[in-house]
């Protein structure tokens, strides 16, 4: 299949998340990653869960994250490795990392020098505050929870008046990954005009913040400070999850038809017209009111039942689904979201899909994992020209696996 | 300042969130977008916060993410409406939108239509399962709460044990946004090699199914079904929120290193080396009974006091920020991730700016949010060379405000 990013080389020295999901979309597009891992491997190999046998090639959780990429050791702490990383910097387009702030000036790669070594390369950096902004938070060591907290999305998320809650999956990470990709395709763009590289300077907490839009302005425009409401809406009611018989179903009322519609198939024709509940102002301000006199109801069939007679009548709702029930949903398997990939020493595992859906050029999964160091030797060899002798005098010095 | 999508022209006939969050993206990076709004306005500007007075240009929710963007009002179901889409069409780069699936179909704007019309256009949909999937999902109304509902996320949010939650944020919307972003900067990049566009078919399940990667691979590799833990972290202990004396604070212990600090900090050295707690595993296996003394000890101080003590020994924490905490700290304001936008009847009111930091062509705000139909007349004059006469012609007949 032809990919867009074909020809693009990725110098990808990140490690366990963020800048990996990053570079995990640019090789799903076709970019040949290359990812630069110490002596003892990116740290995400070391997360379960472990697939058989647990050592450094069996993480599920690296797995998933460095499809389709190729694997070199390199020890930066050594002079030999900083030189072949230069000889890489400069035949390479993009540089992604998510080292702390000072690391890669102290390794001898401040962003100048990679300039001075490769006008044209990409440098894509992702930390919890970014590499630009005042010394006290430059310094500050950021894990996903620590950005979900900062940020104010934990101060959103959980039930109503309980404690907070942070977002089940890495969102901080994962968002921050995304925004480096439309960084990195943004600079990919101008690089063709400009014939200049650029610096990405991604900050977790920014990335996040940026995505509560709604939030901010209701702070900065009204001084309201919004708070957790469990599933419930702040603006549109009954618009939420209600238990069933045996779970529960998110049920999503928009307007005014699927009002009455509701209503109805629920069984309560009396509740259309009921003072409390006439309309969307109302039923916001006896929300809680009505979630009983849903609950009530909802709890009499089981979320399959009402699945089907929602299905029925193509009112908006949801099962709450788990892991398990949604890795066996038919749309997933039919839009190729959970791709089985054969993985050598491990067997066949499935994992989720690439969602950039380009008719010509759609993200996918074309290669397993790579073992750690699995192409140290065939890089070294095929880009840069190093010898077997060569090779073996790195590897007894430690420079390479 | 120059910008990367100087000269990208995208018609964006998109409404409330996802499709709108993709093309305040494009126009932060420069792109000329003309959003295309019926009669009666996208429905984002019925949406609070308003600002001052109700009306269609007073929405915070509507200004916050339309920001950069021109205005035009075209009536699609009138045949003139159709008859200027499709000149539009033809001079345009990017066409987005989040109508239902058969929506652009109805109006006599497939994708094959698109395609004829301009062969070089890239045509973004977003929706909640996707144009090209089964057909009983390809017509399933779907909002944000329904998709972190199928999705799975929604089952591995919230408290332990307790009700489901959904994110604070919309994030289903806002991934599905990001991830067009992404396709569409892919197809323009892939546009220069084979002269043609493309078709990226968003869906916002897919999207959010991708980003929980490692609940997948968890789910497929071992058969575990993940579940929803509070704050806390399913395998790295003590990581998560804890009481202060006023407020929660978020503690980040990734390492045996941390844990002996940590300890220190908190005034519990025996618990360095109790036996429950001595490594990673067995804090894991302990982590309520953990909880529970690191509790009763945070609890003795308020946030700010941990605060100070954490800050100067650079362990990982973090208070759980409210959105007036976030507004107002420093860093946000260093990176210029809010931003004061003068909004012509409103006034002067703070957004949230681009997390997209890059070097020479950075994100930014340029311009406030349009009024409704506010670029009619420019944008058919300019671009299309209609006179006064037919355009008050097409006003009579209701195909333009």
């Amino acid at each position: 299949m032809e990919r867009v990013l074909s020809g693009i080389r990725v110098l990808d020295l990140s490690h366990v998340l963020a800048a990996p999901y990053a570079s995990m979309m640019l090789a799903d597009l076709g970019a040949e990653v290359i990812h630069v891992e110490p002596p003892d491997g990116d740290d995400a190999r070391e997360y379960s869960p472990y697939i058989g046998k647990v050592d450094k090639n069996t993480s599920g959780y690296f797995i998933s994250l460095n499809r389709n990429k190729k694997s070199i050791v390199l020890n930066l702490r050594h002079e030999k490795g900083k030189q072949i990383l230069r000889q890489l910097i400069k035949i390479s387009d993009i540089l992604i990392e998510n080292f702390r702030n000072t690391t890669m000036e102290s390794l001898g790669f401040s962003w100048p020098e990679i300039q001075r070594l490769n006008p044209r390369m990409i440098y894509a950096s992702i930390t919890g505050f970014g590499h630009n902004t005042l010394p006290e938070y430059a310094s500050k060591p950021a894990y996903d929870m620590v950005v979900q907290a900062y940020s104010g999305l934990m101060s959103i998320t959980g039930p109503e008046g309980g404690e907070p809650c942070r977002v089940g999956n890495s969102i901080g990470d994962i968002l921050a990954g995304h925004q480096a990709v439309i960084g990195i395709l943004a600079a990919l763009l101008y690089r063709q005009k400009s014939g200049r590289g650029q610096h990405y300077d991604g900050a977790m907490v920014d990335g996040l913040f940026a995505t509560l839009e709604n939030a901010v302005v209701r702070y900065t425009a009204t001084g309201e400070v919004p708070e957790p409401l469990g599933t419930a809406s702040p603006s549109i009611t009954p618009f939420q999850a209600f238990p069933t018989k045996d779970n529960w179903i998110v049920i999503a009322i928009g307007n005014q038809k699927l009002w009455t519609q509701f209503c109805r198939v629920l069984g309560a024709p009396q509740l259309i017209d009921d003072p409390r509940f006439t309309a969307n102002p109302q039923r916001n301000k006896n929300r809680k009111i009505l979630a009983d006199e849903i609950s009530v109801r909802t709890k009499t069939k089981t979320t399959a039942e009402w699945s089907a007679i929602f299905d029925k009548e193509s009112l908006p709702y949801s099962p709450v689904n788990n892991m398990k029930e949604i890795c066996e949903d038919p749309h997933i398997k039919e839009r190729k979201m959970l791709v089985e990939v054969d993985q050598p020493g491990v067997g066949k595992i499935k994992i989720a899909g690439s969602p950039i859906h380009l008719s010509e050029t759609p993200g996918d999964i074309y290669s397993p994992a790579p073992r750690l160091g699995e192409h140290t030797e065939e890089v070294l060899k095929g880009l840069l020209n190093v010898t077997d002798a060569e090779i073996e005098a790195l590897r007894k010095e430690e420079v390479i696996n």
